[in-house]
């Protein structure tokens, strides 16, 4: 890493980035390091189109051969689906930098980064989750600007605390709101219950059979329950396979609680109900 | 009625209109007919100094008892709560005008709308659901255009023809986007699935014992399935046991989906994850 002060953001030392997969997520971090940091931004995309298109675009500086990136990299950033992050690091560990930085941004980590733990690595893994996202996906629906107030997530396990301050501090500067420093198993607890389960319930609402005639009578309580159904099967499978503990422990909780509002409207108990929304209420209250 | 036409919106007969309930829907009804029609505005609440706020104003033309004001009115639109619609009418039906209209506004119908067809009255009830809120309530928070691109349901039972088009017509005056006039059951079967099953659902969300750490983890997903979690548990457990067939039929479905997503995350089976997430993938492409 050369000794050279960023002229924008935060200030950090100036690095050779390699953001490897440009789809979504990974082209709209190239664009926000682009616009928001002064580092050497290099791309590849398996579809080599995607990444001469994004060095048109200027979203990245350089592309190339992959293995030749990974030794030039003192970041990389891995941006494939949840199961192709461990195959990609182990593939290519020859040839990524010594001493370099390597994270991801997939939305389950306990597996990855439990996983890299163990190996004998001559660079540093650091698990992360930018909590970002779009209905829509590729690198055509990327923005430099998807970060912008969205919480960063780093689940670093046996990473100097300088290098996490690294990723933390280029995290501030591409527009993250919060960052968040945590373990994998405390992230993947709360990702099952802030996000996995809202998008399968997502989609078990629209699989009602009433869901077809939905547009006359619907107003904003269908449109945000069943907005995440518009989703990426091949992608959110790998995540909720990859996270089933904690995702079925909110799926029973999720259907407990269903089944007290249940048995109240069939005994027509309106006391026990407005007990229950009262909880519910308070709660939304106090913690938004 | 008067046969003199309004000289604003889309022009239908003069009428004297009693808005009867003073809280957000009231009020709201109350001021959108001031902004967008020239009709005659009476209003009515049982907290008298809501009513002299309201006349104070500008939102009605006149208060007073309530009697009286019902004998005037061509319209009177009953805005409480739905187990007090029923007793209102009953209560007050011979002060109502002979031949006038009386409509409401609250979210199911069924059991208000055949409890009244059976009546005899002097006059023609037409069940009504003006399909907007908001997550806070009260005369306060009213405005002339909380209807502005929404739907309005119109239930009658036996009323004649011209009368559901004066409802209608005022209806679109006011600025809903969508007029749709259907039976009272199809009415409370959709509104099931539309509406109530997701306030069901917001509830038993936050009642995650994880719900009071979501603040880092969260992003659209929780603020959306969360939101109507804000809930006036009085008002919503009468309408959950008016409702409650066709709510219970929602909510096991619901619970059903679920299972069918909790069973194949279990078995790890991502052939079957996909084959659920691309039928709701493409039910949310098609309808929205």
């Amino acid at each position: 890493m050369l000794l050279k002060f960023s002229g924008k953001g935060y200030g950090f030392l100036f690095m050779k980035i390699l953001v490897a997969g440009l789809g979504l997520i990974g082209a709209s971090i190239a664009k926000a390091l682009k616009k928001y940091t002064d580092n050497y931004i290099m791309g590849f995309n398996r579809t080599f189109s995607v990444a001469e298109k994004a060095l048109e675009d200027g979203a990245i500086d350089e592309t190339g051969d992959l293995s030749e990136l990974l030794g030039k990299a003192d970041l990389t950033i891995v941006n494939y689906y949840p199961d192709a992050i461990v195959p990609f690091v182990l593939e290519n560990k020859d040839f990524i930098k010594r001493g370099s930085i390597v994270t991801d941004s997939c939305g389950v980590k306990s597996r990855i980064c439990r996983t890299l733990e163990k190996e004998k690595l001559q660079f540093t893994f650091i698990g992360a989750h930018p909590m970002a996202g779009k209905e829509v996906s590729g690198y055509d629906n990327s923005t430099a600007d998807l970060f912008s107030g969205a919480s960063f997530i780093c689940t670093p396990t046996c990473a100097d605390e300088s290098r996490v301050q690294t990723l933390v501090s280029l995290a501030k500067s591409m527009g993250f709101a919060k960052t968040v420093v945590t373990t994998p198993e405390h992230h993947d607890e709360m990702i099952a219950f802030t996000s996995q389960i809202a998008h399968v319930l997502a989609c078990s609402y629209v699989l009602s059979p009433l869901a077809p005639q939905h547009a006359d009578f619907s107003a904003g309580s269908y449109r945000d329950v069943s907005r995440v159904a518009k989703i990426n099967g091949e992608m959110w499978s790998e995540l909720f396979i990859d996270n089933k503990f904690a995702l079925i422990r909110e799926i029973d909780d999720l259907t407990k609680n269903l089944k007290l509002f249940r048995n109240a409207i069939e005994q027509e108990d309106s006391a026990e109900l407005i007990r229950l929304m009262q909880i519910a209420n308070k709660i939304k209250e106090e913690v938004g």
